[in-house]
């Protein structure tokens, strides 16, 4: 029997595109109250997290983090230009403003293992989306200081991900994962003979 | 009906006691199968993991890991030191030996977004586990270069965390969190009202 956890991780893949069905608050509050859990350094807990549902914000946080996209992507050059072509990446963000709602995940900049701590939330937010049968796609602007001002958080506190929550408006699949063996080694780097059953 | 990713994550509580039986290692490859289908900066799925059961392997780790600590507690002061003996935490990691399994999460420096996909996978691991009824503390060291030693990684990977992992032995509980209504605003910074209902 596949593990529920499994079952989620592997079930999961980016969207881009959402139906503009809207998702019930009590689902993105008990996403939320899943992420509340996760341990962080010291227990400090260093997560915010603004539910953006209004449309008027929400066309200002797309504006915002196109503004720094724009300007990101007039610099960039080498293989990083090139792997944005290839995957069809373009710095308009036009989910930011369809997605029925963003979750903008915010990290307390003095905590210690903050961006840590963090992502183990997301983690948890991904999983829990994914149980409820919700896609995302973990969008981190290029210029987060741009979407933090239409915020308006305070100077101490960064903004680590939006995430836009619908449901999916497209049959795009997940991305492949190299093997599980490529990636495991046993007591030493690059040692590839398994652990063996006690 | 709570949800299943819920339930694990409110459940779970970092254990550093642990009993010496043994982690079925098809078990530990099973949550790292959860733990690469994480979605990763550009796809470039930086992690890789070294399991370590080997007693020795795990000794040396433990004493690698100790020198960075005896150092830090040796130049720590302020408050962070108040914080760290309040809580009891000492230079000492018994659990990296006495754990009857220890997976080290190692990151390749030069991916996208390492840090913050290899704490999403971080995240699926801690939520797998406790589907498993194991236990872990994430640990990341003072110092990780002394361990990486031990482990031989390449100059282009990192450690960032290790986690022991066993059954518990003892009844801690997870620390307390901070009530989710202080944890959450709505389209804006400070805004405690909740979005109204579609």
């Amino acid at each position: 029997m596949t593990q529920k956890v499994k079952k989620y991780a592997e079930g999961r893949r980016s969207v881009r595109a959402f139906k503009r069905k809207p998702v019930p608050i009590d689902i993105i509050l008990d996403v939320l109250d899943t992420a509340h859990y996760a341990p962080s350094g010291a227990n400090e807990q260093p997560w915010r997290f603004i539910v953006i549902d209004d449309s008027d914000t929400k066309r200002k946080i797309r504006e915002a983090s196109e503004k720094g996209e724009r300007e990101m992507y007039e610099k960039v050059s080498g293989s990083f230009k090139d792997w944005l072509l290839e995957h069809g990446l373009r710095p308009v963000k036009p989910f930011l403003e369809e997605a029925p709602v963003l979750i903008a995940v915010l990290m307390s900049s003095t905590a210690k293992y903050a961006r840590e701590s963090v992502w183990v939330a997301v983690g948890y937010i991904l999983l829990a989306l994914e149980e409820y049968g919700l896609v995302t796609v973990p969008y981190t602007p290029s210029n987060t200081s741009y979407p933090l001002e239409v915020l308006a958080a305070p100077k101490d506190y960064r903004l680590e991900v939006i995430l836009p929550i619908g449901l999916p408006d497209d049959d795009s699949q997940r991305t492949d994962r190299m093997s599980l063996e490529s990636l495991v080694y046993y007591n030493l780097w690059g040692n590839k003979h398994p652990v063996s059953p006690r």
